[in-house]
């Protein structure tokens, strides 16, 4: 964890940068030896140490999250800290991968307050605990932007095994887990923009979208059972679009097949048109997946095995794009596909 | 090379997110099987595949540059690219480690035009062919604020030969690479405080400044001749200063010994209060390492095989600080010993 450059900035309200990383970011790399207690320029990844292992290689992802894009300025660094690695992980999630190491880089405007920082450190800690991951280095800064995080996570997978987005055929199921809409209505929700919602409702949507589920298990369990594989982060109708590009396959689903929580539920009924919002609003980090529809019976038994349900919600066919079916068979044009990021 | 969360922002100067990552970014990635044509969510780095050998161990390293703070606005795209690489590079090289592949993190603000791009993906080509590293993958987003750019490196050291800060030893000489002071006379003179200076001495200075050379075939060499290494971004005396602090010892190094280009010298003629600067300013992207005494010949003729000088500036002794002496012997005590980001 070391500084980039020729920064500049000062503020009264924090520690200097040394004792920053020594008093909040040290104790996260702990664990792993190869972080040098983020002492030195860089951090080491022994192929020997037993994190990773003979036969394996690794997967290397990178995301980043802007105040005021990707949050909320007014969010709690727990929480902030929490999506930041489990945008990551779930990506890792959605190639069969387990985590292993993570390195960050903070830009941090100057008016950022220690105590906010303190409670980035708290969230990245549980969930390095939840998740076996441990910060292996990174770099902070002083910007004069909003605050910006950007995490590179690093797993791994046995050698051979790719779950890629182009590998679907056609004839293949389309599965989704868990439950899909529910991030992007709670960022409605924050947004106020839903009426006459229960407050239960609303807070489980808003904690579905402050707070990702990366399916780490079950996409490492996916090996072997199916074919293209990615998260959906952007929309569901977006997101299969991406595996139907990479694939050179076109796809089909029912808007009735879609597997949605209670609080989702009782959003179409009250509103319809927050359909749109399910299928294109993004940010719900379930796993995506095709697979032979022979597989189904299996897929659905692991997904009881690990506690996420999996939905079968349309079919991989000949063609080039996504067509959304509705109740009565009939294509539907959704406004958006997912979020366009210029 | 994907996208995170919900960004939004647009912008009729450049392409979409997709396209600029097809145009752009994925030439850079296309020598690396495992980037995915950056199609995917995810990197992958094989163990098995001839990039890291048997019995090595990775190096991660994670710097991020800032416009405004670390790079000037009006600083072209290719420069931009060429520092950002290099900045990462140069801790590498400090490690002794052989560059592989490298995550790039890019956070555009609406405005940046796509001719400043363009002309930033050409820079980062140049120097993946001179330093022998590929694009793996990435993120983009849009931000409200400046371009920020994060970068992180992977590398390879052969297990159990880490050059970290904290092996200096009392009785160790102190070394450094090429000469110091030139990247912090060349932001000076950026900045219109050089008075008197000669065109091509500010010249030189500036690009000392701009392009850093991370300076790997030697640091891969030191291995094995060197105790502590880094590299010097935040300057001379505060970067020894963190290797005494890792090896609890204490360094006297002499004014007079400093290795200084032409230009720097007749600047130092003219005002002897730039040696401050010298040795405080940063940016240099040097290595700075200790050495048993009798290793100084056979460090002298490798710096004379590569084409980077190696001088002696010093020595490791018992104590906590670094002492600097001028010319006559006696102690100064510099205004700055390196730069601090907050």
């Amino acid at each position: 964890m070391a500084t980039g450059g020729s920064g500049s900035g000062t503020t009264q309200e924090r520690p200097g940068e040394f004792e920053l990383i020594a008093s909040l970011f040290a104790p996260l790399a702990q664990e792993f030896s190869g972080a040098c207690g983020l002492e030195d320029d860089a951090a080491y990844l022994a192929l020997t140490d037993g994190l990773v292992h003979t036969g394996e290689e690794l997967v290397l992802k990178t995301d980043a999250l802007i105040a005021g894009v990707h949050f909320l300025k007014s969010d709690p660094g727990d929480m902030v800290a929490r999506k930041l690695l489990r945008v990551n992980l779930s990506d890792l999630a959605a190639k069969g991968a387990r985590p292993i190491v993570y390195m960050l880089a903070a830009m941090l405007p100057a008016s950022l307050e220690y105590g906010w920082l303190q409670c980035f450190a708290q969230g990245l800690k549980a969930d390095q605990d939840e998740f076996g991951i441990v910060l292996a280095g990174g770099d902070t800064d002083a910007t004069p932007g909003p605050l910006a995080l950007s995490l590179t996570v690093i797993g791994a997978i046995p050698a051979g095994q790719r779950l890629l987005r182009s590998a679907a055929k056609v004839g293949d199921a389309v599965f989704v887990s868990g439950t899909i809409g529910d991030g992007a209505l709670g960022l409605a929700a924050i947004l106020g923009q839903l009426d006459g919602v229960p407050q239960s409702d609303a807070d489980f949507l808003v904690n579905r979208y402050r707070l990702p589920r990366p399916r780490l298990e079950l996409g490492q369990r996916l090996r072997g059972l199916v074919h293209a594989t990615m998260d959906i982060s952007d929309g569901l109708v977006g997101d299969l679009q991406h595996i139907c590009d990479a694939s050179h396959v076109g796809a089909t689903i029912e808007i009735s097949r879609l597997p949605l929580s209670d609080a989702a539920r009782a959003m179409l009924t009250i509103a319809p048109v927050w359909v749109e919002t399910v299928i294109g609003g993004g940010d719900d980090y379930e796993l995506l997946f095709t697979a032979p529809p022979s597989h189904q019976e299996a897929l659905t038994s692991l997904g009881r095995n690990v506690g996420v349900p999996i939905t079968r919600i349309g079919s991989i066919d000949v063609g080039k794009r996504v067509r959304v079916l509705d109740a009565d068979g009939q294509e539907i044009v959704p406004r958006t596909t997912g979020y366009h990021h210029f």
